[in-house]
């Protein structure tokens, strides 16, 4: 990192990430993943130590750190550690700390607005899912399917933490994603613009492969355990399942989210 | 936990994990890990320390670790941490290390012989797949859509992790796996039992809805990132691949292999 790069903070100055909506990743091996991820860091903050350049340089995280965030021209801030210790929301923040902008999230009307000419067309709606590995990987499953874009909730839903974006191997910085206040009035609203809504449940009568997956789906999938809510069920114009041979009677919802987009691609091809 | 279902070793006794096959869990967030996801574990070994059981009762994932070694009825030994140190691989023990029994592979002539008398079957053949959570995810695909078994190679492939049993959810202790030395020889074998062998891949011309998929299948998939060995891929029957319609033109390799399974049990219902 060349000097003329980095910044110092006076007492006076209030680091930047206490703006809302920005998430902040506290402690090295937290920071690394983040920026190995590629995920979005708009600032990365040092405790400022007494230690030489070359005594830094022996961290080998630490070295990493400054790698990438010179590649990635990521600004750099060395603060007192006082300053650190006060931005920390856990307390292990081992002198690093990074900022992440808020993720921006697309409106579903303008995800909508894309299916307007089309015949068929794919948007998978998240009730509550809440393991960011998971949103990463249907974010994946819907850049791979062609999906228009992922519907999630605002409340008790999985951010898009490193975790999700190491699992959308770059997803998410394709694939629209919407953040609505309440699923079910989506739902309603995505069914006013022609789509039809299937949700993903154990409790179908119907095999996914005889059920009517043409046209425009919104694919419905529940939390991890839990399922679709009892709401979000009503609301769905029908329900399907993936058949269950074997001794195990449920897939991780990211899984049985890449299927049932499969079938709808096989079935209007 | 009660005094008498611990003991202390004494300095001639010789901790049991270092038998081979045996799979070292070290610190206590990994220990706890594997206890809540159902890993099952031997032995839990202690650093003896001089703080009361007040203060041990105090950390709070000690005092879990406790619990879940207690409910699972899994031994405690306390011992001296030098002896910790000294079993320890990677020296970040904070005290606690767990001994996980060598996971018992099923021999893939015992596995074949479940296919006798069966029109359809499956199994799953990982080449060189080395991400403990995507062997766990395919482990659970292979459960919930009825395969035989799994195949895995002995060297440069995931090993069975607490990282591997979470992805599985109970999955590990349901679906025979087995360890083979060369995965090219194992497809042989399985060819010459009447399977045909099915190689997953970017590269194929065939769509997997198009390809006979029915019958005894094993369908193999290849190492993140790299796919199949071009030795693997010229040993199979066919090869087929997943349309991509969207701007990423791969899924992660559990999802494709999930979604791979389910069209051989579309074609096979």
């Amino acid at each position: 990192m060349k000097p003329q790069d980095e910044k110092r903070m006076s007492k006076r100055d209030t680091p930047k990430p206490e703006r809302p909506g920005y998430m902040l990743l506290e402690g090295k091996h937290a920071v690394l993943e983040a920026l190995r991820v590629r995920m979005p860091l708009t600032e990365i903050f040092f405790a400022q130590t007494e230690r030489s350049a070359a005594s830094r340089a022996a961290d080998q995280t630490l070295s990493e750190i400054e790698a990438y965030a010179q590649r990635g021209r990521i600004p750099i801030t060395r603060t007192a550690r006082r300053t650190l210790d006060e931005m920390s929301e856990r307390g292990a923040h081992q002198g690093v700390i990074a900022a992440a902008a808020p993720f921006r999230y697309t409106p579903l009307s303008q995800v909508v607005r894309e299916a307007k000419n089309r015949d068929n067309a794919l948007i998978i709606v998240l009730d509550h899912v809440t393991d960011p590995g998971n949103l990463g990987a249907i974010a994946r499953t819907a850049a791979v399917t062609g999906a228009l874009g992922l519907v999630v909730a605002r409340n008790r839903a999985a951010a898009i933490t490193p975790a999700a974006h190491k699992a959308a191997a770059g997803a998410l910085a394709l694939v629209p994603v919407s953040q609505e206040n309440n699923i079910t009035r989506a739902l309603e609203f995505l069914k006013k613009e022609g789509f039809w809504v299937v949700g993903a449940s154990e409790k179908a009568e119907q095999v996914a492969w005889d059920a009517p997956l043409t046209g425009k789906i919104a694919l419905t999938v529940g939390a991890e355990g839990a399922g679709l809510s009892r709401l979000v069920t009503e609301t769905c114009d029908f329900l399907v399942k993936l058949p269950q041979t074997g001794p195990i009677d449920s897939l991780n919802v990211a899984q049985a989210t890449t299927a049932l987009a499969y079938e709808h691609l096989r079935q209007t091809r």
